[in-house]
Parts: structure tokens; sequence; C-alpha cells
């Protein structure tokens, strides 16, 4: 792939459509890059807010001359496609990508509706980068930085407009994943959409839960939960157009929780038991396929736990001591206790590593708990 | 409540049947508060290990004059009762306590099976401390640290009873928290065995999901399914015993699944959106209902997203730095991103120090991305 004087793979310039948290955020990060920007908004209040933080300048509609090299539809998934066909009938030199978090359907109603000439120069894709906040106001130039870009390339993408898409990706320093929309859309349905179903059922039984009741709560009623904080009108999207997919899979969970409702309404019946250690023996096995920090199994890592009262520097202190032993932190979680001005600092290190911290650790003075 | 020459409310001995990870804790905790504990395990090999990492000391047969001030039965769920019942007839002076993770079975099995006139001298209780390791070789003294400790006196337990129950809480730190068994069985039903039971579901569902699909996993799998790497052999005890509460709530979900099955099977149909929205809505409004460090609601603190490479002393200079300013880290979560070794680390500050931290790290040259 080129590079560009400006050290992108990208020249642009780049149309984005749609300027809420992820086109503006894309608008940031190719602007600090040094690329041309325009941008595009049915909402001009919208659109304002993107162009005054600096993610472009707006779409100039007297500019009859203008050719974006790419255009960027980053609309909610609904409205996705036709904006597609649009660009690539308005831009007939242009790549066309979108960033909806479904793939096939979107590809669907562009395949059907676009003229069969512009299809080469249609590529789906999907940063993996969501953000509880939503709009231009919460975009940040480096929210791509890291995070998995998937590729959707149809078979009628042409090779040079799937290498624009991966160009766009790669200078937005994502990392690239490739796979079909029908891929895609059964890997989100599974890792993706599934937990934020099962995460929403949970929390909706919370609704009437005693104070008493939620006041004893853990980390892990948090953690199963949090994602269920996340914004109703663009998961409805998400899961409409993805049903068919989610719906499958939905058919196997249920199967599980009758199987289970059934074994916990005669818990003393035959084999009770046996149903019971199966499912939790299901959920460890599926537990630990998925990768961990850099796609490492979790197991990898060794942990122990660390005492740490609440206070402004304890927790960098205790970091600067490990710093110091050139130990690498590789991954670490604070747990609060309720009431108390004390937590638990809970830290992932190699596990030939973990005796030399903790005993190094314990000479400081510092309680490791775990 | 008296506190002892040692400084603790206790005064021992202290017998301790069960030298499990929960009883080796206990043991460590009063030993090293100075209180005299002695040790019973059925498993003589694992009573060996918690008496060599010093939990106390073996109890002697021959000792017909041994009367512990308490006895804290720390068994399976499974054989709670019957050795409360044991204990309270074998040493007719002590209060008897056990920390079973589900309280009303065991008290109808202690109530059915012993003698009324030592019904005053039981109290059962919970310490909300679990870990994901097992045995004494795990335990540790301040696991209970800042943690609840439910005490759930009975309609007969004597007020001298629930005062000792209480000072065993108090002396290993823990933070009292007071409800009937009814009351407690219902509260972990829905904060800890449902959450259980749908992230076994979830995680179960991964037993199957492609590599390639797994590699796109964010934080949002892996909240969601952490502890589906609970143990199965325990977690069978808590849910037969909890049945009959647990199946109730499980019965609602069913029912939102059903109702979300047969929209997402038409998701064209009438209503079907407006099904999809109040799910996620619900799940909004119940997820924001869970207190949050300390008891605090989730929405008093604000987060900022910080780029952090992934080398060793990184996350403690960033910590330092913040230490610098005087403004308390509240939370802190390590995001870690697939293949780059390079993290983002989620900080919760009052929001009133937002800004000013933002542009103290922008200062300092960190990048900011949220």
């Amino acid at each position: 792939m080129t590079v560009t004087n400006g050290g992108t793979h990208l020249s642009g310039p780049v149309l984005i459509v749609g300027t809420g948290l992820l086109g503006t955020s894309i608008g940031l990060g190719l602007r600090a890059r040094g690329l041309d920007v325009v941008l595009s908004d049915i909402s001009p209040s919208t659109q304002a807010v993107a162009q005054d933080i600096g993610a472009g300048r707006p779409l100039d509609p007297s500019d009859s001359a203008f050719a974006p090299e790419l255009v960027v539809v980053a609309a909610p998934p609904d409205v996705t496609g036709a904006l597609v066909v649009e660009a690539l009938a308005a831009y007939p030199a242009a790549v066309v990508v979108d960033i909806a978090s479904v793939k096939d359907s979107v590809l669907k109603a562009v395949t059907e509706a676009a003229d069969d000439a512009a299809l080469p120069r249609y590529v789906g894709t999907h940063p993996m980068a969501g953000r509880e906040k939503s709009g231009p106001v919460a975009a940040r130039a480096e929210l791509f930085t890291s995070m998995p870009w998937v590729i959707c390339a149809s078979g009628q993408s042409a090779p040079d407009a799937v290498r624009t898409a991966e160009a766009l990706a790669i200078d937005l320093g994502a990392v690239v994943s490739r796979m079909s929309a029908e891929e895609h859309d059964q890997s989100v349905a599974v890792i993706s959409h599934l937990p934020q179903v099962l995460s929403s059922l949970l929390a909706s039984r919370l609704q009437d839960t005693p104070a008493h009741a939620l006041s004893l709560a853990g980390n892990g009623l948090r953690d199963v939960t949090r994602i269920a904080a996340s914004d109703p009108r663009l998961w409805v999207q998400i899961l409409s157009a993805n049903a068919g997919r989610l719906v499958e899979i939905l058919y196997g969970v249920r199967e599980d929780l009758n199987r289970l409702i059934g074994t916990l309404e005669n818990p003393l019946g035959d084999g009770a038991r046996l149903d019971m250690a199966q499912l939790m023996a299901e959920g460890n096995i599926g537990q630990a396929r998925i990768p961990g920090k850099h796609g490492t199994p979790p197991e990898t890592f060794a942990r122990l736990t660390v005492l740490v009262d609440d206070v402004p520097g304890q927790i960098a202190r205790l970091l600067t001591e490990i710093g110091d032993t050139g130990i690498n932190l590789e991954d670490l979680r604070l747990e609060h206790s309720p009431e108390r001005q004390v937590g638990l600092a809970e830290i992932s290190v190699l596990p030939g590593k973990r005796h030399e911290l903790t005993d190094f650790l314990t000479s400081r003075g510092w309680k490791v708990v775990q």
C-alpha cells in the first residue's frame, strides 16, 4: 500500500456522511493526520458541532468538481444502505464504505438498489469501538486506536476499493480483521448482541429489587450488567437488522433456560444436580475460550490482590513500586468495598513473576490478601 | 460490645469446623488478632494444610474440658445444618454460627433437628467474600476486610448470641449487614444467583463459537462472562438450596426472553421495535439502580480514558501524576486492545474534577481519548 507524503495511506479528500460519535471521530482522526475531510449531516446543528471541534469542513453544494477519494457513510444502520447507494451515484470515482455494526442487511440493500457497475466501489466495514456516550461532542481522534476494524469485502468489491477501506482503518490506528458480511453478522450476534440482550434481561429484573438487596451487590452483578446501560435507540436498529441470526442463538439459550427451570422446580429429582453441574461446567468451558489481553488466553496470567487505602496516590505508589521491579503489569482491576474507604487491587502478572512480586510487595509493607 | 485486652470483641477460643478457603481465612484472621483458634475438618490433609499455614491448632478429642466461646461451621451448604446441630449439642456453652451462602434451608434444618433449648445459641451468617480459587492454600487473613457480612438472626437467636456473631464479623474487618434468612435468600437469588446463571448460560453458547468471532470480543463479552468461571460443585449446592426463589425470578426472565424471541422472529411486525426498546430501557433502569463504589450511585463519577503504552511503569507513571494533582482516583479499569501492545486506562473521578484532570494530563503529554 503506497504511503502519501503525509504519512497516511489515504490521500483524500474524504467525505463523511453522518457526524455522530463515530463519523466525527473518523473526521478528527483523519484531520489530525493532515487529510482533507468534508462533513455532511442531515442535522445542521450536529454538523456544526463536528466542524467546530475540527472534524472537517462543510460540503459545498456549489462545488460540482468535488471528487472525494473515499466516502464514509457513518449513519444509523436503518438509513445506511440508502445513503451508500446515493453516494455511489453522486461520486462515480469514489470508494464508498459504511461503518454500520450490522453488515449483511446493508450489503443486501446496496446490492438491490445500486447500479451494478457501482458495486465494485462499495466495501462494508465495522470499527468495533463503541462508547457509552454518543454524538459529536463525545468524539475523539484516537477512538479507533488499536481496536478491531472488520473489513467485509463482498464478492463484487474491487481489490483497490478493499485496499482503500483498509487504508482508512490503518490510518486511524485500528487493527484490520477480514471476514464476509455473513461471518461478521454471525460473529457479532454471539459476541456482542447476545451479551447485550442477556445483560439487559438481567438488569431489567433489578427494577423492583429492594435497596437492601442491591447494597450487597458485588463486582459479579456489576460486571454482568454494565453493558445494560447502552443506548436503546441504537440497539433497536442493531437487533432488528440481525434478528434472524440472534434469534437462532436465543433458541439455544431458551432450551438451556427451560432445562434449568425444570431442574430448579424439582431440585431433588433424578439427575437434577447433574444438570446444574453440566450448565456450570459448560459455562466454564465457553468462558475459558475467550481470548484475553492481546489475544492471549486468560489462564496465562497469575493474579494477586493487594489491599489499598482509598486515598489519592495510594494506587500510584503501589504501581510505581511494581514498576520499579521491572515486572510488567498485565492487567489491573480495582475492587471496591461497600461503605469502607478501602479497596482491593487485583494485579495480573506472568505466572513466573507471581511469587517474586508477592514477596517484594510484602517486604514493602503491602498487604497481599490473595 | 466489650473489647478484650487483645483489642478484639471475641475472647475465644473459637472452633472452626471446616478448613476450606473461608474457614481457614477466618482462622488466619482471628489468629492474626491473637485469638485461640481450634480447627477441625473431616479431611485430615486439608486440616493439616490449614494448621501448617497458621490458621489454628488441632482439636484435641481427649480435652473434655474444651469449651469454645464460638463455633464457626464453615462447611459446604449441604452438610452445614447437620454440623451446626452437632456443635450445638457438643458445646452447650458455645454460640454456633454458620457461613453458608444460603440461609433459610440451613435455619430450617437446624430448627428441625436441634434441641429447642439450644436454638437461642445459633445465628446464621454469610460473609460475601468469595474467590475464584478454593481450599486452605488460597486462604488469607484479610479476605473479609471491608466486605459485607450478613447476620441473619432468627426469631429465636438470643441477643448475646447475635452480638457474638457480629463480633466475629467486626473482628475480621467486615461490614455487618442485618436481615432475616428469608430476606437474605431473596436478595442473593437476584444479586448473586441470577447473574451466575445468566453468565453461565451465555458462556456455554461460546463452546462452539469460531475463533475468528471470539477474536473480536471486547470488554462487554468479558465482563458478562467473567463469573461463568466459577466452581460448579459449590454452585450446584447453592442453586439447589435456593432453587425455589431463583426459579421464581427465572420465570420472569423466561417471559421477557420469549417476548424478545417473538419480536425477533417478526422484527418488522407491529410494535416490534417498541418491544425491543422497552427491554433495553428497562435494562437501563435496572442497571442504574446498582450502587457503585462505597454505596454511591454509578452516575456520580465522571470517566476519562487515557492511552497507555503496555510497558512496565507506564500506568504507574500515569497514576503517580494523577496522585500529584491531589485528585482522588475513584475507579480505574484497563481496557486492553487485541494484538497491539497498547491499552486504554479508564479513570473515574468526581465530575467536578474531570476537566481539570483532562487538561492536566494533556499538558503532561498523555493522550486523553475520551
